[in-house]
Order: C-alpha cells, then sequence, then structure tokens
C-alpha cells in the first residue's frame, strides 16, 4: 500500500529520525557541511542506522539524501571527494534505504531540501533545475513517494513541490519553521494553503524546533487550510531537543548548536508525550528529526501502539514504561517500573553551573534586525545580512 | 604489539564505549537485564558498534560479554531463548570483536564482570569457576589481554583476576566504585592494592561515577600504589553521564536511571577535558563506560593528538573544536568555530522546570542505613538488606 | 506642587515600595489576610518604612491603607482587634503618612483597593458606599492625591474612581493585571481607555507581576490610549520577584506565593534595568508593590539621577553600580566595583535541587477553565468557581 | 537571669539577626566599609531594627558595634565624619540596645570583630589594645555579657577573648570560618579548644556559610572539645543565604557578593530546619548573621517553640506553617495551608538563563595558591596576597 492508501485508510504512519546528527556522533557525518556521502563512503552505516530505525518502527525509510543537491554538494566540495558524484550519493542513497525497507513493512521515500541556489537569488528556473536533477534518481530508482523537506521559505518549498509532482508521485512537504511562520513572514496556515495548492498531499513541519513547538506550528497549519476549505494529511518530524527559548530561525541560533545539545536531548516518555499530542491533534505521519535516535521512534510506536495493535520489533527489548525495572534488586530502582514514575519525572541536568534557558544569538535577538524585517526593507536573509551589515547591527 | 607492550612502551591506548547503552538506544539490549545476546541475535549491530568505536581511536576492542556469565545469563532467562548458550554468546562476542579489531590495529580483550552468585553468597569456589567458564571461551579464541570490570566488591574482583591470571595473559581490573571505596568500605587505594597483589597489571576504575569523580577515585588508587611501593598501569573508563549529587553506589541510585539520563549526557568537549585531565594524572588506558558514544571516544584521541601524533579515522568528519561552522552563512555561528568559545559555553538544559541536582535514592541517603554499616553490621548488600527489613528503614 | 503639576512639567516622579511585604517580614502585618492594623498597633514600624522610601527617593508617600475597606476588615474581623476600626486605621495612615512626608518633599496618597463587595456581588451603589467611607478620611485628612490601586476588574476600578473624582483631587489608577487584561478579558488597552474616561489623570499596574511584564502591560495600556485619542500620565509598580512563569492572576497561583518567594526576588541592578525601560516607555511615575524594599526604590532614583539631576539621601550610603568595592583587599572583589560586572551578572540560587520555573496552580493551567472562560459561561470569578465545582475540575 | 544562667539551665536562647545587611537595604549602612556609624547618625533605624529581632523572638540583642573598632573606623575614614567617633559609635549602639533591651526579656551583648590591626600585622599588644578600647565603652554601658566574633583567624579571635574576659563578664566567641577551619589551617576543633582554654564559656560560628555548613562546622568544634574533654556551651549565627557552593572563605567570594545575592535568600521554612537541626546537634544559643531578617529570627522561635512553651510576640502576626491561608478564597492557595505543603516545596527562582551554582572567585579557586598555602610559603592572608603578585596567580 502505497504512503496516501494507508493515510486515507486511517493508519498512523510513523517516520523515521535523524541522519545526520546521528550520523555525526557515529563518524560518518560532519557538523557544519552536513552532506550525506557516506551512502558512498561507508553504505554498511547508513544500512545499519536504517535498520534500526525500521526495527524501531518506522514505516518510511527517507533516503539519506539530505543536502544532496548538487549545489550544495559542490558548495561544500572540499569536504567531498570529485569522485563522489551528486548522482552517486542520490543513487547509493536509493539503493540502501530500499534494500532495507525490503526487510520489513516500510516505503521509500525519495526527499529534497533547501538549496544554495535559493539563498543566493538564483531565479525559479534554476533552482527548479536543482531540483529535477535529485527527482531523476528519485524515478530511476523508483522511490514510494517524495518529500520537500527543510525550507525556510514557503516560495522555495513551492518550487519544489511543483518539481516533484512532475513525477506523478505523492507529495509531502514539511517546513522548518515555527509559529512566527516563515522567513518572509508567512504564516503557518498561510504556507501550508500554499503547499497544498502547489500539490502536496501531506503538510507540516520538521527541524528546527521541539516537539511541543512544532505541534503549535502544524496546528496552525490545520487552522489555515481549514479556513481555505482545504484538505490534506498532517506530518511532523521535530527535533529530539527542548528548545522552548528559540527565536524565529529555530535551534541553529541557540548557543549550544551544534555541539553543546546534550543537555537538551529528550527523553523516551517525552516523545510518547508528544506521539500522544500529535495523534489528538490529528497528525498521522509522525517522526522525527535531528536528535531522533531510534529509541525516539520506538517511542512513538509504543504510545500508540494501542491505536495501531502492534509493537514494533524492538520493543523485544524494551518494557514499556519501565517494567523491566520490576525484578532489579534494590527496591527504590524496583519503584522506577511505572508508567507514574517516568511520566512525572522531572530529571536534573548534573550540571548545576549551566542556565536552563539561554538567549539565542543572532537577528533574533537584534532589535534593530527585528525592526528592519518589519520595516520590510529586507525580505531575504541575504538583503537582511547586508543592512544588517550597513546599519552595523 | 601487545597491551603491556604498549604500555610500558610510554603509549596511550585508547578504549571503547559503552556497549549496553549504545545498543539499548539502538534496540537491541533491554534495560534491566543488559545481557548482549546481541552477539548471536543481531551480530551486525554489535559489529557496527565496534566498528564506530574503531573509527572513533579505540585501540581496544572489548568483546561484548557484560553480564554474560552462566549465572547472570540463567538468572535472566525470560528474556534469552535456550538457544543462546553462555558459550555461545562470548564466542560470537569474541568473533566479532575479532573480525573488527584486524580491520585496523586494535588489540581484543575478553572480559568479565560482577556475578550474581557472589552477591548471593557463592563461595569463592563456585565465583570463580563462573569466571573460569567465560574465561575457557576467551583462551579458545585466543583474545590479546584481559579485563575484570564492574565489581564493587574488591573481594570478588581479586577473585576474578586470580582466575583470568591462570591463562597467562595480561589482565586489566577495573572497579565501579567511587571515593568512597568498595562496597565493604575498603578505600580505594586497598582496593588497588589488593588488585596488583592479585595479579593485574592495569587497575582503574569504570562506570558508575562522572569522570571527574572517576579521576579523583583513580588518583586515590594511585596513591595507595604508590604508599604500598607497588607499580601498575592506571585505566579509567568512566560514564558519559555528569552525575555530581551520586551517594557511594554511583548512578543506579540516581532517579534518573536509565531512562532519564539525557540532560547529564557530557559533550564532546567535556570528553576533551576529561581525557586532559586523565593524562595529567598520569592514566594511559583511557575509555568510556555507559553514555559513552564514538564521538566521545573521537573525543579523547582528538584531545591526545599532539601526544599521539595522529589523529583517528573518524576525525575526517569532525573539525577541531568546531572549525569546520566557520564557512556558516550566520555570522553568529561562524563564532562559534575557536576552542574559547566551546571550553567555555555553559549549556542550557531547555528544561526550565527542571532542577540541576537529584537526590539519590536508597541507602545512599538513608541516614539509618548509613550508620548500620558503619556499625559493620552489614558488610554485603545482602545483610543490608536484610538489616534494612529488620529496622524498617 | 501637586503631582499633576510634576507630571505635567516633565518631572520623574519616584513611588514608594510594598508595605504588606515588607512589614510582614518586619513582623507586623499577618500574611493571609495583609490588613494594616499596623498603623494603630505598631505606628513606629509604619513610620520608620516610611522614612526610609523617603530617604530611598519616593516622592510619594501612600497612605499604608491597603484592604483597609471596611468590608475587608470585617471580613478578616479575627485578625483586628475590635476597638481598631476602618476609620482609625485610615485616620492613623493618613497622619503617619503626612508626618514623614513632611519630613522631606513628597505628596501623600490616598488608596483603596479592590473590595470582598465587589467580588461578592454587591451592586455598584454598595460597592461605591464602601471606597467612599475611606474617602471621607482622605478628605478630612487633607491628603494631595488619590490612588485606585490593585483592581483586579476593570469595572470595580472604574467605580473606585467615580468616588474618588467626587474630592475633586487628581486621581491616579493601577490595575494588578497582565498583559491578557482583567479577569473579565478586558484589553489593558481598553481598561485604560475605560479609566481614563471615567476621570484618572494617571493610569497604569501595580502588582501580580514582575518588573519586565508590567511593562509590557503598561505598553498595551498606552498604545489603547493612543488609538482612542487619549491623554494620561502612565505609572507602573511591580513586584519586586521575578515571574517570568506567571498565568493570568499573577504571582497569587505560584506555588511559592507567598512564603517561598525568596529565589524570585529582583536585585537592585534588575531595578535600574526596570527603571530605564519604564522612563524609555514614558512612564513618568514609576514606583513599585510587594517585594519592593527601601533599596529597590533608592535604585530607580539612582538610574535616573541624571535625568533627574539629584540622587536621594540614602544614596549617601551607596556607591553607584558598587564602586565602594574598589577599596577592598581582595583583588577579585575589587574586580566587582564596576557597571559591567553588575548588569553582566547571572546570579546563581545556591539551590541546585530547586527548578528555575513553576507550572501556576489553579484555573491558569487548567484547560477545562480556559475553555469555560473562553466560552463566557463564566465571567466573574465567583461564577468561575461555581463552573469550576460543577464540572469537577 | 544572665547568659550562662540561661544556658546552664538548659534554656535555648534565640540570638538576632544581621544587622549591616538589613540596614544596608533600608538605607542606612554602605556596603563595602560596612561600618555601624548609624548608632549616632539614625538610631531611630537601629533603634527600629532592634525592636523587630526583640518581637521576633531574640533573647539577645548585640551592640551594632560591628567592625566599630577604632582602626577600622580610621580605616573607612572617609565615609565618616570626623565627629562621629569610635567611643561614639560604640556608646550609642550601647544605648540603644539596652532601651530595646527593656521593652522585653532580652540581654544586651557588647561585640568586637576583627580588625584591620591584625590583619596589617601589628603585634598582640598593638591588637589588644583595639579591643580594650571598645571594651571600655562596654563597661562603661554595663553591657550583660560580651561576644567575640567574625574572626577568621582563631589566633586573633583568643586575644580578643582573653580581652573580653578581663572584664569578668561571661564572654562569647564566634569565627567565621567553615569546615576548613581558619586561615591559617587550624581546624574547626582546634579553633573551639583555643577559644575555651582562652576564656570563653560558649563558642561556635557566625557569618560566611550558610546554615547547613555552619552546622557542620560546629559539629566539628563540638568533637574537638569532647576530644579535648573541655565543656562549653555551643552557638550559631550563621547567613540567611543558600552557599553550597562556597569555598574556604565563604560568600564573600561568591560572584554574588554582596548585590546579587537575592535568589540565594532562605525562607523561613529553611530556618525551622536549620533551627531543628541546631537544637538536635546541641546548640542552644541560635541566631543569625548577615541575610537574617525579624522573620527568619521568628522562624526559629516557632520551630524551637514546643521545647521553650510560648511564641514570640512577633507570631500574633504569622500562622503557624502557612495555616492562615486557610481562608483564601482561591482552593489551590488554601491546599498550601499546612506543613507538608512547605516543607516539600522546592522554591522556582524564576531566573531560567541563570545558573544554580557559582565557581567562587579568588585564592579559593586558584591552583597555585591553594599549592603556596599548603606549601606553607604564606601563612597570613596578606602574605598570601604577596606571594599571588610574586607568582602572578
Amino acid at each position: 500500500q502505497g504512503i496516501l492508501e494507508r493515510l486515507d485508510g486511517g493508519e498512523i504512519v510513523i517516520g523515521d529520525g535523524g541522519f545526520v546528527f546521528a550520523l555525526e556522533k557515529r563518524g560518518y557525518v560532519k557538523a557544519g557541511p552536513w552532506t550525506p556521502e557516506a551512502t558512498v563512503e561507508h553504505p554498511e552505516a547508513v544500512r545499519q542506522l536504517h535498520r534500526e530505525f525500521l526495527r524501531a518502527g518506522s514505516n518510511v525509510l527517507q533516503t539519506f539524501s539530505f543536502y544532496a543537491s548538487e549545489d550544495k554538494l559542490e558548495n561544500r566540495g572540499n569536504y567531498v571527494a570529485e569522485k563522489i558524484t551528486c548522482q552517486k550519493v542520490n543513487e547509493a542513497a536509493c539503493d540502501i534505504a530500499r534494500e532495507v525497507a525490503d526487510e520489513g513493512d516500510a516505503l521509500v521515500a525519495g526527499g529534497v531540501s533547501q538549496t544554495p541556489s535559493y539563498l543566493s537569488c538564483k531565479d525559479k528556473t534554476q533552482v527548479k533545475a536543482v531540483f529535477r536533477k535529485q527527482l531523476e534518481v528519485f524515478m530511476k530508482k523508483n522511490v514510494d513517494f517524495l518529500i520537500a523537506e527543510y525550507f525556510e521559505h514557503v516560495e522555495e518549498a513551492v518550487w519544489a513541490v511543483e518539481v516533484l509532482k512532475e513525477s506523478g508521485k505523492p507529495v509531502a512537504a514539511t517546513m522548518c519553521i515555527g509559529p512566527e511562520g516563515d522567513m518572509h513572514g508567512v504564516s503557518p496556515g498561510q504556507c501550508a494553503v500554499q503547499l497544498v495548492k502547489a500539490g502536496a498531499s501531506i503538510v507540516g513541519v520538521n527541524c528546527h524546533f521541539d516537539p511541543e513547538t512544532s505541534l503549535e506550528t502544524v496546528k496552525l497549519m490545520k487552522e489555515g487550510l481549514q479556513a481555505a476549505k482545504l484538505k490534506a494529511h498532517l506530518m511532523s518530524q521535530p527535533l529530539a531537543f527542548h528548545t522552548p527559548d528559540c527565536g524565529k530561525q529555530g535551534f541553529i541560533d541557540l548557543p549550544e548548536f551544534p555541539f553543546g545539545l546534550e543537555p537538551r536531548i529528550v527523553t523516551r516518555w517525552d516523545i510518547q508525550k508528544y506521539a500522544r499530542k500529535a495523534y489528538d491533534l490529528g497528525v498521522r505521519f509522525i517522526g522525527g528529526c535531528c536528535g531522533f535516535e531510534p529509541y525516539h521512534i520506538r517511542a512513538i510506536a509504543e504510545e500508540l501502539a494501542p491505536e495501531r495493535g502492534f509493537l514494533p520489533e524492538a520493543s523485544e527489548k524494551h518494557g514499556s514504561w519501565g517494567d523491566n525495572l520490576s525484578m532489579h534488586t534494590k527496591p527504590w530502582v524496583r519503584a522506577r517500573a511505572r508508567k507514574e514514575y517516568w511520566e512525572n519525572l522531572k530529571p536534573a541536568s548534573g550540571r548545576p553551573y549551566c542556565p536552563s534557558m539561554s538567549k539565542p544569538d543572532g537577528w533574533g535577538v537584534t532589535k534593530g534586525a527585528r525592526e528592519l524585517m518589519q520595516q520590510k526593507e529586507a525580505t531575504t536573509e541575504e538583503q537582511l545580512r547586508e543592512l544588517f551589515q550597513k546599519h552595523k547591527i
């Protein structure tokens, strides 16, 4: 069954987690470029991570083609050996995902994301050509459906959707925005409307914000669609980091990004709350992004097991709400083998010299820059940066 | 070159990280039993983790035989299929470790750890028989050296060392204790002395406490050995969790153990500080335990690269002190591409409703129990538990 | 010069601090009733506090007549000796304030606040009669102007202003509301408009929220007045507690109210920031409420000394930005004798087992109650309480 | 009854709180010099604070003569008008304390504290002459007993006790040290022994550390006296600030000292725990130092009311454990009217950008300085400072 048959039939579809962050910690992706050449260099590592997500309950394996557009790979050229071409990276990504998907009951989704071409003000034709190049690989490898994800500007996301729709396959589209909307000030509701009008059957958010904030944004998208009398499935793939202190551009601007985020990592219990809340909101494509490890995805599958009627394979190695602690020799550890305990725990950081919140860096906190944006002197980040320098902000 | 040739020659030997915690998150180990049947059930997952540590710089691959003594596996019998015998688990552990070790320059160490037999008051002969059974596999598979690790009672550790020494191979021994010493009240210095006298060439600590606390304990061991005019190499494999609030029995008693420890996870920069401090203390076998992921091991190798003269393979995907952020489009992210930034960052938890410290559960905070231990009414945990119930503490 | 002459002339008028909290800590006011019988029982204590505020820079001494309406005093009757009548309490409050005001350059303001009569649904005539009784004393004692303060419902505040206007004296009116508006859902902007139309020459907020939040509310009031093309002076008398986690009803609902608020107490440097921000917003009557001690008021006077041209008397005993530390024997204490140090200090709580934020109790966090309020089933707190019980929320 | 009759008879004697900090906030004492010229300049303010402590339950009113030695007042000369001589300050301090003591059942204690003469290496005769000058006033004014307090070096404290003993009046002696002992490395136990041998009938600690740490120090003093078979009454007057992060020299070295300590202020409930713990340890002279306000002293009196059989006067305005909240209109505020609530509350700071602990400044954290002290190159702070500069630490 394809993605739309499943969603139309009322199924809950569980996405996968974040590849660049997980593989960075495993030693196969470089923070900064965040490019997926590991599909060629170390396919066994990519395969193993896909397999773990599959075991954890993922119904969709996204090709590890994040930032694998030709312009991005060139842009980060010093990191990528010449022989590892854009085409090879994307082809390998498709092959590995398909190989693992066939080990279980999962769909393969080919993914595109925001491009340097757009940010450097290339025109619509040029940007679309970039997407089309990746799409050709996805078509050749016959992925099951397509995802346009991690867009900060709805304009670019719409162009991506338009290209992907040329394939005739179902298209999902997620933006990495918060409740304040995209970088041009388009509200989440309007973003959703534009994406659906462009052809997306599934819309939502991914990355940049924590589960709670992301669901707020999806809620605004839902309301926008309802107001416009449009129908689409909802999708949510947030960070696995607590980021209540984020500004408009999300966790990139937090001082801890990307090498000091550890104290923000969410627990499996946080994810169970998220899965329940997403479900209650009507989201039926529920997954994760940066920070999501296999056990986080398993937590989604376990929380929604009553609705779905089954547990994922990896739950063989996991007791519900810690019930496997009930055989511990210490009575106070045994006392942790219950839902109430973990639901109510406020976990300590072990870091008494650290605060609980950070002030985000950058324009997010720069009064002058906010005003410039409100005065519409700047509509792209590029322009804002110029103004930023001009005004010495 | 064997482990002793390396250490005697002044080399820094880098250990590996924590298998049970890493594989629990990946879906292959069950928290609670913490047994390593994955070596038989999912060898590809174990192999991949070994490979990641090897790439990260590990010079020693420990067989994934933690808690793989026969009595422990039987004790946790409901989790392990009948066909997965103790022997098979240990053999597979050896085979996988050897396979990956041969991909690089690493030694294979066969490991034994504390046994249920000891805790249930079996005598010396019975406990030694348990260790001997695992040793037979290690000899058959011809591991390079042996490690007795994760002992809370030096008496049991000494028995383990005595058995392992029968092999003629070098033996390392680490205890999971803090500065207060073992569960019978033997000081770290005395523990080290007894272990060396029993035949260990390398002594130190693993697990239960954070890097800083663990090094305090190793320092006490070093001083004990000096006072006794004994020589041994020092070894340290701590948690990758901040645990300044631990009691005598370490992180087991923290309310967050084992499913809410996320906010305590140490950063790569914390590990660089640890590696430097360990080196300055004279520790030359430096690795990690629960919570250590490949990128933490890489951080040891990167911090000590000046001394060692080379970087690990995985550093191809990592810039020193964030230097790969220098090409970011946002000026404030570029500003993070320097050592001072990450060294001084006090990372926020994003959890304003959580405290920074927890009060440990259990005897650690029970005044009556402490007094009972001081009055020597109880010398084993078992006895303490009885007294605990008798006195209704 | 009267209050309006001063404000119309562009002067900054500094208010006083919070009497009930300060005198509770000194042992003269009972938390819970919060009534001001100390004016009769211990006039020397009230006089001394007035004097400290005067020395600290207050230009207005408010009669200590908070909650001194007849219905409130009767309501709390068990705490007040029979002989201490409403009239005596108010008369003594006027006498003490006048005595101290004459020691310096300060005005005396007679104050009324919200009444039990309103909350128990007495009608306009009855509620106005309560205010009128206090006003009679203020007229007899010839206070300089009048303040209607600590109102949660603008309706009652308007009635108070109407009564006070009968006197012919200038009237100020402050509500204890946040940016969400009054308890009936009237926005801050609308509240300000209604109060000015009722005759208030000065409007703003007092109590219930921290300085930052209070200024947000005053900003909304200012915008409301501008939109309605009305003119009035702005006034701000916030808490001296950090309350970023407050719900709509302010600090009453915080779990720490009223006996565990210590870690929230603001520093003198926080107050300097507040004073500057208030000034920049156009507020010219700047004071404080609960938690404000004399040194907080002095911090307002010191921050605005450049604009006012003079320091208060109590600054004889205070160096600007810690400059009196420059003679300390320890070099690191001397290093604190500068503005940058105190401006940037993030003071630690010394409480590692405590969180930084609390979830407010009560309706503020009760989803059902919020919905009931939105559905307009409840318009008064009284009605909400009934619904609360009916719906078992 | 004199102080010794009371203590010998088993009475609990309640001390008073901290004058310099309380009067600094009220506008009468300058932080930095911390001198008590307010006894002459503003006797009404000093009198009122004495009265508040008396009402709160203090059985001892200490003359406000802290830092009122001639050498100190001269040293801070720029702050003190010429006409305010050392003698006048001390005489006024005695007169005011006596006047208020006679309003209730309290003793007057004349106090001396550490001198600049000692720190600048004046000899025993010179230092004793300084104490003797203050003693002359205390004798002329016939105080009830004498306290030598706030000494960092036991040598100077012993000299003070020897001088005070010349009077024939009972002498108490408290040092501002923690468990690590005095600045020359003399342990608390040894300090206590020396003070008792010099003639002190009551020994203990005051200032510099929080209640919990201070009681640890008193416990060590008690053990020292027991080991030496000496008898003395125990006394404790700690800070009302949480300072778990202090180094050897106490709160002076915390970055928050003295103008950012607010988040550390202890609650009344913290004080009740302290009073109980002090009582259980055998301390019978229980008071406070910097940060102690009248309501903190009242909390001691309330906690120990069962043992003493009566409540202080100020408890007329205070319900036990918040019981006066039981009449509040909101059910969740009523729910706070019980002991369990306040005992278990972990109060939030409202400061999400602040940590819970600070690293102390100064020698306390300077490795080199610690080593210098251990190498005994420096035995006085003065010498240490020289070495500090010499070694560029």
